[in-house]
């Protein structure tokens, strides 16, 4: 199964944990705000581990960014599938344009 | 084939173009500080929309954050599936932890 | 008079002014969200100014910053004045703290 | 004194202290992607405090990230007077101020 997937049904689990035992509950508990708050950060480690970090410190914040963002979706019972749709929806667009463009 | 395995060949793609033809060519040749910049303010506008936006702001700046992420990867020789393993890396971890507790 | 307190006395009235002829009262119109936004990109901004960018470009980052927190303070009818009065505290505290050690 | 002034002068001082003595002295003893990060990462905070948090909470917020602003400004030998500067230029309160002085 792809992780992206398996992380996400995982992160679906831990919230019913208690938040004592599992990160993911406790920023549930904590509430959209601190979700907020860590997502943000992420974005910032990343950009600057992106000019400053090792490659090692980018996929780190790269894989932080990402696991915040599925917290972030699943906390407003959304999922990465509907990420994924608009994704597909934009590259369909550009895909289409390009496409229409290469047969004139 | 997987949207983010696709956008991430495209952005790689794109890359050649004339940056006046196309925003991955256009955000590469103004360099990494101008990448890291547009990650930072995904993830500020991600966490707005998580507590101010609508279902479709938030899975839509989700969307431009993935997109710049993978932008930013490529930037730095790096790619999804180095973040895929990271995450790999870390719920195998916790993946081991759960089956050594369902095994006793 | 301080630039910091006539610029916080211009952005009160600016408020009042149409959208369409005021950023400040465009920025207001268009609710906290976007404040907000702003805030968190400025700081984003002059994150990567400090670590790619000419002294210039720090300084005019850095008076972003204090412009949109004067916006946000405003917005929520708070004013530098308490942002300073909070800081007095702070280096009171320290300050204080600073002399009890010397005392020792 | 202005408190912004007095902050500006003590964090220049803190700077020569040892880094496990004075948090200015640790952050620029671990570099400007770290000062930059704190900055990002302020920014990111006073924009969730302003959508979710008390008057304390965003008058806090605001404190730290003008303490940070300072300790980055100092980092890159400028200081707050710069940034007024820019200020008072885009207000074109220098240009008024000089008008008057001409006119006396």
């Amino acid at each position: 199964m792809d992780i992206l997937t398996h992380l996400e049904a995982v992160i679906a689990e831990r919230i019913t944990a208690a938040p004592k035992d599992s990160y993911v509950a406790s920023l549930n508990a904590r509430g959209l705000p601190v979700i907020a708050r860590k997502l943000g950060e992420e974005g910032v480690e990343a950009a600057i581990a992106l000019l400053s970090g090792s490659d090692e410190d980018l996929v780190g914040e790269a894989a932080d960014i990402i696991f915040h963002l599925l917290v972030a979706l699943n906390a407003r019972g959304l999922s990465l599938a509907d990420v994924r749709a608009e994704l597909e929806r934009r590259e369909g667009v550009s895909g289409l344009a390009e496409k229409a463009s290469r047969s004139e």
